[in-house]
């Protein structure tokens, strides 16, 4: 039982990781031969994006199991759990994380009375489903995008950030909408925003797009506005890191400068993100904490200085966009329009 | 006779230019003896800034004279001409090097009956002229500007780019209002983009402004929209390259974005640009080429490749602000408000 995305490959007894750090220069796969290797992959951002930190650490309890099979089962319960914690060290705030883990300890308490060697077939497979129930979704959100786009032969897009296959087990979520669109035969185009201070758009997106044939235009993120102006552009399509239940959307910074934009051009403006990213009990927006992160991120850039030394810095990771700018949510359980407070509950329900 | 400012000196027979390429990294002067190291130091852009390339040439056609003193007076005028062609082709789109040269050759021409000593001082008075000249011009702007921000103890503004000391002869435009709100004992605040692809904002108005001692804090272009819906911003102000007719204003790329934002948040959108930097004869932004320059800029940073080989680029230096976005533009000969085609000729008429 195999598994490969663009960026992780389950090999049945290692699990391959892109070197994303290394993207767009270099295409290096790591090779992670235990739960260890895994954890420092994760902790170095080797792998990035909330579903794929997921997948891997899932992968990486089969890779802790796997080198245990010899053990006793006090000996193996014992070790699982240290396996667990050194995963779930590797990124304390990525709640995919977690819950990856979750699913993978259930599994392990319900095969304790199989064979090791059984147990592990359990296991592995539990983490395939992990990773293939996440690329489905990815799909079916692109599928349910589709909807937003018919009768439309070309369709150019603006996007910020990387909501793609980097980020999950395969496909994306804003580029999987991106992909379903080549995929049904229009023609596509996408202006990639490059996603200042950490360059997401031009290190990843640029080159997911680049890699999978995707026309596509790079753009420093001051320039959306101007591109807008131009009539260029059919929608913006971004991911979310957050979605309250009234509809504001937590996502990369500059995401609601876009959203700004594109109201006062007439321009849709799409939010693709799996269901999972719904949080009903925060409320609105002003609810969702804002991580400001290390000044370097903005006063260097690849680590050569830009700015003077006494310089201050605001560096808010993301922000958040009202939900009267947003035109419709995607997720794989079907296409949100406003009212959100509604109609978001009501997916819940559906 | 002499002159300094933040990357101007003139000794009285060497030009003295800080190096704005090293800037914020180092502070290197580079001295220019003759005509030929002017011209060398502005194709280099060692020195930018149409107003600061205007007086560097003026001081450069100084220094071809002063080469020549022991010359007659047909081999002086053969001598100048070269001498004015060899600044002239150093940066061939600056209008304001045309106007510097035009000026200094008008008066070679008055001066002719001179001895050469004399004809010598009146050259260098005549540079030092353009120089005071937009310097008192910058300053007329700053006090100008005052008027849009009585009653007002401190004020936080956000600035695009750099309208400073650093492109004129001294003082600057935009942020020329910004040392007269501080000089006038106001407290003052400055939130500054990078500018991106150029990062004139990162490297030249952040060093700028910490040198002058005003507060100053860094940010990314696609986090102004995020700083103004916090509240914090009583102002954007920007420079110019080229005012319309009616008011539509073409500045350095983001200046569009940044307007456009500053009008969803009620926030005023000031311009600071010298009178001749309006244009009676285009009608409006429309007529208003908008250059394209490399790629590299936006896929390579400080030499390093951010973005993956094939990808496609996009990278406008300017664009065009519509008028009815501006709040006010500040010139030396007032501040203009709408409606700008009338109040705009107004201005030359008076």
């Amino acid at each position: 039982m195999l598994f490969k995305s663009i960026a992780i490959e389950w090999t049945g007894d290692r699990l391959k990781l892109l070197d994303q750090r290394k993207i767009p220069l270099e295409e290096t796969w790591v090779e992670c031969k235990d739960h260890f290797d895994v954890a420092k992959a994760i902790k170095d951002m080797i792998v990035r994006g909330a579903p794929a930190i997921g997948v891997s650490a899932a992968f990486g309890y089969v890779l802790g199991f796997l080198n245990a099979l010899r053990f006793s089962k006090n000996e193996l319960l014992d070790h699982m759990k240290k396996v667990r914690d050194i995963l779930a060290s590797s990124r304390p705030t990525a709640v995919n994380l977690f819950w990856a883990l979750d699913r993978m300890e259930k599994k392990l308490n319900e095969s304790l009375e199989n064979k090791a060697e059984d147990a592990f077939k359990i296991l592995e497979s539990e983490a395939l489903k992990i990773a293939n129930e996440d690329l489905e979704m990815n799909k079916q959100i692109g599928r349910n995008g589709l909807s937003l786009f018919k009768n439309m032969d070309s369709v150019t897009l603006l996007t910020h950030c990387n909501a793609g296959a980097l980020a999950t087990s395969g496909y994306g979520t804003a580029l999987g909408v991106i992909r379903a669109l080549k995929e049904s035969g229009k023609k596509v185009k996408v202006f990639v925003d490059e996603t200042r201070p950490y360059l997401q758009g031009a290190r990843l997106t640029a080159w997911e797009l680049v890699k999978s044939s995707i026309e596509s235009i790079l753009i420093c993120d001051n320039m959306a506005g101007w591109v807008m102006k131009q009539g260029w552009i059919d929608a913006v399509i971004v991911g979310a890191d957050r979605i309250a239940a009234n509809g504001d959307v937590a996502n990369k910074i500059g995401t609601y400068s876009l959203a700004v934009l594109a109201k006062k051009h007439d321009i849709p403006f799409y939010v693709a993100a799996p269901y999972s990213t719904i949080d009903l009990s925060t409320c609105d927006g002003l609810k969702i904490p804002i991580e400001e992160r290390n000044h370097e991120e903005v006063t260097h850039i690849m680590g050569i200085r830009i700015a003077p030394e006494k310089i201050k810095v605001y560096n808010p990771a993301f922000d958040v966009t009202d939900n009267n700018l947003i035109t419709a949510i995607i997720t794989e359980r079907g296409v949100v329009t406003p009212p959100y407070s509604k109609k978001l509950k009501e997916l819940f329900e559906g």
